[in-house]
């Protein structure tokens, strides 16, 4: 699997931060990510889940804040998170027409593992976020079922991630190239501790001509340019403890991240964010009063830059890690590698 | 079907609007409502359908606003409602777990009528509201289907509406009592033009003991006091004239309706309210410039007013349309129309 | 003084909250209230200070949120509320014109008490709120400057709060009704452990005939209806504590209080709500790392009803503290104390 | 004047848009620009007055749009623009300490001008934005008088504009760099017209070391790198027809535009956008209903892209324009058109 780094399209600035060991959102303790791919008849498209911890996200439920960037996007859950601030499922990328059984698959679980819910206790509220496909994929057929949403969550892992046209990311692209699945990590030194944010893209996005490499270049595929109808999902994963108003701010630079690629969060593009902390997560029977940490304002910056840095090379990440494809209606999407092999500086 | 008015739980003030001829939202030309039921095998469940206009949403599209009041809730679809200002499919309301059963019947139809979407144009944004019957029906039977919600389509018409325990209403319940659906209107005389505003809700909010009647008096069911885990679902439908800053503002008012009732928004209560107005739709492919009627802020607060009455009186329909229904585990939730007739002032 | 229970206006429902000793945003321990009252000459207008705390606020800064509930208003200082959820400087409420003076009296006091304001550290956020009182007093004459703010903030004490026709108060009217500064408080038991919440308003808005008492009934002046003009503040203060999220949610419950009077949240009505805790405070030059604690979820609805109801009586109570009052161009306010008494149930 | 594209700083995108005849806000009809510079006794300050067009603002208002990118900031009147969706005085740039002075001014030129102001009709709200530059100047001497504010209004003109270090720009530095004001602007063909976009900045923000120009390089004039305390501010100006919503959205772009440059939006920065259109103004008395013109959404990148761009030209022309300049604490801020001479590529 080939890196922005690897590739030479990467480069610090004076101030630029070093990623952590594996350069993936799981850096963060305790985060796992599993894919299910479909493919065939038609289809390129799957699932990835994204895990904040090893326990029963209901009982334990993580904090998190959304940031809608550009809300043209069909994602399940993300009113509840920027009510409460917390998520209570693992979380699920797929096709836009796969969010109802990913939905499905998710209240099951939870429903199988917490028999109360909806009846003794609340109901649950299951985060999946999309992107259209269809492109590539035959996205009318509404391929993904939630068995296939189980398999991905059967997968998660800690450890590398799988990076390009795998699975929710099969079929997506970015630029005019082909794109996907992309991850990138930060470390954060701060108050004498060591901390670490990491970054999961879904990159679908951008229009062709419109990508900005951090040396300047500005690679064209030039193929049929076709208006942007992409999107671009960010997740942001950190074990920094922070206010529920800072994760906030610190989500929001997502969009920061994405627009020093060029892009200027186009109208057809649903691009939302969503990041959570690993710290102080909240039971839901806790206690009646909890202590949650937070770190000085004026630290800030340093997430900031993380979320911002993050989430740019995830998606070089993506790019660079996707082979070139024959989509539908005769398009061709070409791979960010083999420009960048073809265009050494 | 019996009423606040015919129960004389409605006084107005110095300064209220009448209704329209139905008081319902069906006096907003062009508005259609349908329902269907499920009930049985410990089913109290259903499915309301809401369109705004006669032709198909995707085509011509009606603009709209999203406020989200309290965000406890499920709902797919209002994150591109915030964004774009309109929707593009029919309203579907549903109990929390049919919301994915729902929302694949919105695609699937939209699909058949526009077989470009996904593919050469942008997908489409299923919209569908939820509350949570689990306390009367069996909720985690996930018993709702696209069939069913295709049959609450079908039946959509204009005229008279069904209140009270039917469709997405029959498990429903509000401040201990038994609740669902319920629709009022209010006439706007602007500017020499008259103009109509309806809502419909989908009542199963607030704790019992906090109702507060017009006249004062605070119903009180006192059985078992749970707490409030419910939600509420205001649409809104006009046909004046609103800018989408406007037609967002007035939106917003529905909260003030549920207020004057007594609820203050409880923590586990989804109450999110969406309004539409049927003036200026935007069509899918319309011309490159349109132009859109909007009132002067100097006559805005006669639909503000409308939107909080309509509000007001829409859930106290709810409640006075229902009959008195055993719930599960033991519970019961007693009729607002029966404590009327036994406690005449 | 007259209060709204002395009048036998205020009734409490099933599920009512006590109020704390004062009932008076003064039962939050080391919150302090001043008044500077300015009449004559055309007059009626003045400044009222809330500290939070008894310490320099600029140094310990106090947790806080801003709801905009309709922002037909000039208040100075919410949009930096909004993003760090902090306030740095006392608040200060006074009439529009005299936000200016009042901004400058704060900034030259941060200054002189800490001269690294604006090199070696940030500049400061003066907060500053206001209503229109030129229906009563001669708002072009821009009477207030900084040492009439520098009065009222030298006048802050705990104990007692005068209300009604007092400080920024003096000019405002509510609902056809003379009006101004009232206040109220809750008890909250949560975990064992007893808590505060108090509400000081600065009422200037709602038209003629929409006021509902709690009891139902509707006090009408009807004099010259004019639309409304006018605005409302709600401060509320608490020692509960609160993560950044929950005390935004409290906040904003501040406008169910007013929808419980027969508003609906005006257009030319500035209808602003800060909420601010004592708990947990952020030094300028705070640890690296803090903890801030917060309650459970399954609390949260005790903050909520404090809010809604401290609020809706704080409004009682300024009217009933009010005289009535002779405006300008010949208006005539009426008192509802005067209402009440001719009125008896 | 030296700009970006004198120095070579600027490079074209496949897809960028060309600028306007003077490259500068005026580009937009009707738009008019004024400085007043204050320097001399440590001071190096100002203020700049944009005006939309050259009738009184309260009288026919322009539509208009907030976006608060990073609200560390302590503008005047921005709480009123997001609800309204209006501006209805000329726009004021000063520093932080000056917003008061420059809002008295703007309110009694505005009573003068309408004597119904806050007594038969409402008051006014004055917009005035603001950066620190005590970085250069004493800005806790308050220099800032209504007589300065109304020196920039008395001076505003169509035509070509000062930019850098001239009116509140004086004493303004950007990474690292001296700085101030800045503009550009992008023409737009829309369905077969012409349409203009132009921005102008206040720019006082982003760390030293953090700068990317388009061509990838990172000027660097590492000095004392003191964390970013600044701000920036962009005004956005178009006469293209736009629904409320859709000019927020486009407001919403300068955020992406800062990001270009490698800003991240840091805490201390009060990064803060506000769009307005000159089409279809609003009368104070206009009519009960009035048309306004909205693009079809399918053309809604070409705004959205021409206010990235602009934004980011308008930075860079800000650093371009300014010279060399010695600040206060011994500190120095080179000039970016310098290291552009020395740094050829």
């Amino acid at each position: 699997m080939t890196t922005a780094r690897d590739l030479h399209l990467w480069s610090d600035g004076p101030n630029s931060l070093a990623p952590g060991p594996l350069n993936a959102i799981t850096d963060v303790e305790g985060v796992r990510v599993g894919h299910h791919t479909l493919s065939g008849n038609g289809l390129a498209t799957g699932v990835t889940a994204v895990l904040p911890h090893g326990d029963d996200p209901f009982r334990l439920k993580v904090r998190a804040a959304v940031e809608i960037i550009n809300g043209f996007g069909k994602s399940a859950g993300l009113v509840q998170v920027a009510e409460l601030g917390t998520i209570e499922t693992p979380l699920l990328l797929t096709n836009t027409f796969g969010v109802s059984a990913c939905t499905e698959a998710l209240v099951r679980r939870a429903i199988a593992a917490n028999p109360a819910i909806g009846r003794e206790t609340s109901t649950v509220n299951a985060v999946v976020l999309e992107c259209n496909d269809g492109a590539i994929s035959d996205i009318q057929a509404l391929a993904v079922t939630p068995q296939h949403a189980d398999q991905a969550l059967d997968a998660a892992a800690s450890g590398p991630v799988a990076q390009g046209a795998v699975g929710a990311g099969t079929g997506m692209t970015a630029f005019g190239f082909k794109a996907g699945i992309g991850t990138a990590s930060r470390k954060m030194r701060i108050g004498g501790r060591d901390h670490m944010l990491g970054a999961l893209v879904l990159a679908n996005f951008g229009r062709a001509g419109d990508l900005v490499l951090p040396d300047g270049r500005r690679p064209d595929p030039r193929g049929p340019a076709a208006p942007e109808k992409g999107s671009v999902i960010v997740l942001l994963a950190t074990d920094l403890p922070l206010s529920d108003r800072q994760l906030q701010r610190v989500t929001r630079r997502a969009g920061a991240g994405l627009a020093r690629l060029g892009a200027f969060w186009g109208h057809g593009s649903g691009d939302i964010a969503l990041g959570f902390t690993t710290a102080d997560p909240v039971a839901h029977d806790g206690p009646d009063f909890q202590s949650v940490a937070r770190i000085a304002d004026r630290h800030i910056d340093i997430p900031f830059r993380a979320a911002t840095e993050a989430t740019q090379e995830a998606v070089l990440n993506a790019l660079c890690a996707s082979p070139a494809t024959a989509g539908r209606s005769g398009r061709s999407f070409p791979s960010l590698a083999d420009w960048a092999e073809a265009n050494r500086p």
